[in-house]
């Protein structure tokens, strides 16, 4: 993104206007929204050195990289919009590693006709996440496409982090014996987009958790160096999540379905549409796998952060040969949490 | 992507199979297409982790990143597609920083319908190009959008690489007296495409330029560690290219037209097809901008290398207020060459 400023015939029109072919040509157009608009919203040093890419300090420790594309919708929703959750997603996958997120890259795909004024309210919105996570936007990159090609904007963000010594937190360090730990309630922001497409009219209305779970991660490794796992039950819900871990570490699971944290609003939805809430996203949750020893103290942790207040410690890791995931109902017996099979919420994030 | 190997009831049918909405879904079908397609064409260690991100050593010196979406229509055209295409173009934003690429993130939105046997011809060049750059691919994501809202395959790659000491190549390094180079022929990548779209029978099939140019950048380096400018001239091409760099660098530019690297079969498309050559998209070809003294030994590294063969000195930066790039003519006149206004070329990468 080029941000030197330089004067156009006519201030970009982000009242009325919409998007066009040639705001992706390279040329003028595309200049003119990068300058009065990425570039004004996203200000920083680094942007503003307007090359291709950014010249950035040197990361300390090892480095961390994660992408994520963005096809939410619709693209507004109760609780946030394409903008905020394209910053918090890609944050989050960074942070799952134990890694500190320093720098996002964003890339913009724009249907042709798209209200300038939407695009507007996206990048502000984008903006005040990153500001608020303090990991800057640092380079980005706008393309267009014809009408009927897209559907009003896609967003990849891409996350690059670094790793404290010492922390070695992966998909494949649960074992027998380690507690699983919840951040918080289930399904939120799945519920969220559902309600919205399918114009439940709610009394109350369940807004997504979208939310940057970097600081909660820092809080967590503070009081327990050795986590062994972290990861944010998105696409796939709890029970898709836990199945990937329970594979890569080559263990079984065994959850409590009495401590899983569920606001009400959510259960009554997941009735009402014929959803399962284990299976339903959530975007500002984390599971959090780590020794028995220390999950009183890492319990505490989370609760003691504004984003773990409902945490819940819901079950333990333990030996299976054939890496299941078992649930003990509340009516006490037992059954097997498969995998996804399907789609149940096509783009909910 | 997760890259633990499990059976499925069924493997993946490359050949007559098609995309659909489970494969975005975050269960079972999605981690299929990761473990049977992804994972095994870009198999590396990094990959092979299976988190959300990867975890890599520390980089060397400051680092550098580059993201971009690649919306390129049609999605295979001659001398390559928008697998490699989506490789070289990262790799060459990172590069054009003077900076080593090191690592690669790959995040597609694929459209419910698309062939996976195209998919996979995608991902195979993708990792084809990697593996012939040296830059593996180390995370990635997928998504899925239902027919009609994308278009076969969007495919969004970020690079991170590292700059040795001492190299400050920027665009607004561009001083009065400058020489400015370029490495080889124009205009080669969007008549490949044009061609094709408008269904052009030419004798002569012009085919696109795409190439990872970090080795020749490397080589040029090797000679002269004080580069000041360095710029694929892609959407826009080389005029619009070095219009930015004008503004960036608060110069004037005075180039040469019978000094332009130009094929005759380009020219020919051009004049058919109504395109100026020098607003119309390079995909592996770089402008260069160091001091006069220096430029000889530049221009003769460029030519023994066999992305440079065609090199040329164009011209010459100038001091102008007005940040104009001039051209003298190959009839001895002098005209403004200015950004390219409206869209000349759409989708070209």
């Amino acid at each position: 993104m080029s941000t030197v400023r330089k004067a156009y015939v006519r201030p970009l029109d982000l009242k009325n206007g919409r998007v066009d072919m040639t705001h992706g040509s390279g040329g003028r157009a595309m200049a003119q929204l990068i300058d009065e608009l990425f570039a004004t919203s996203f200000d920083n040093e680094w942007l503003r050195q307007g090359n291709d890419g950014a010249l950035l300090p040197t990361a300390p420790g090892r480095l961390v990289m994660a992408t994520d594309a963005h096809v939410v919708s619709p693209l507004f929703f109760p609780g946030g919009d394409i903008g905020c959750l394209a910053v918090h997603g890609t944050i989050n996958d960074v942070a799952m590693l134990g890694a500190t997120p320093l720098y996002l890259a964003a890339s913009f795909i724009l249907e042709e006709g798209f209200p300038l004024a939407d695009l507007a309210r996206i990048v502000a919105s984008m903006a005040s996440a990153a500001r608020d996570a303090g990991v800057p936007v640092v380079t980005g990159d706008t393309k267009v496409v014809e009408r009927g090609h897209g559907d009003g904007v896609f967003i990849t963000t891409t996350g690059v982090g670094s790793v404290a010594d010492g922390v070695r937190v992966s998909g494949d360090r649960a074992r027998p014996g380690d507690a699983i730990l919840v951040s918080g309630t289930l399904g939120d922001h799945g519920v969220a987009i559902m309600s919205l497409r399918e114009n439940l009219g709610f009394a109350t209305v369940v807004e997504s958790d979208t939310a940057a779970l970097h600081g909660l991660v820092a809080a967590l490794l503070a009081v327990e160096p050795d986590l062994h796992v972290l990861r944010d039950p998105t696409r796939g819900g709890l029970a898709t999540t836990l199945n990937e871990i329970a594979r890569q570490s080559g263990v079984g699971m065994l959850i409590e379905e009495a401590r899983l944290p569920l606001r009400e609003a959510v259960s009554a939805a997941c009735e009402l549409l014929g959803l399962d809430p284990l299976y339903v996203a959530n975007e500002g949750k984390l599971i959090c796998i780590c020794a028995a020893a220390s999950a009183d103290a890492v319990l505490a942790a989370m609760r003691a952060h504004p984003l773990g207040r409902d945490a819940a410690r819901i079950g333990t890791v333990i030996d299976d040969a054939q890496h299941f995931v078992q649930m003990e109902t509340a009516f006490g017996g037992r059954r097997i949490v498969d995998w996804l099979n399907g789609e149940q919420l096509p783009r909910i994030c």
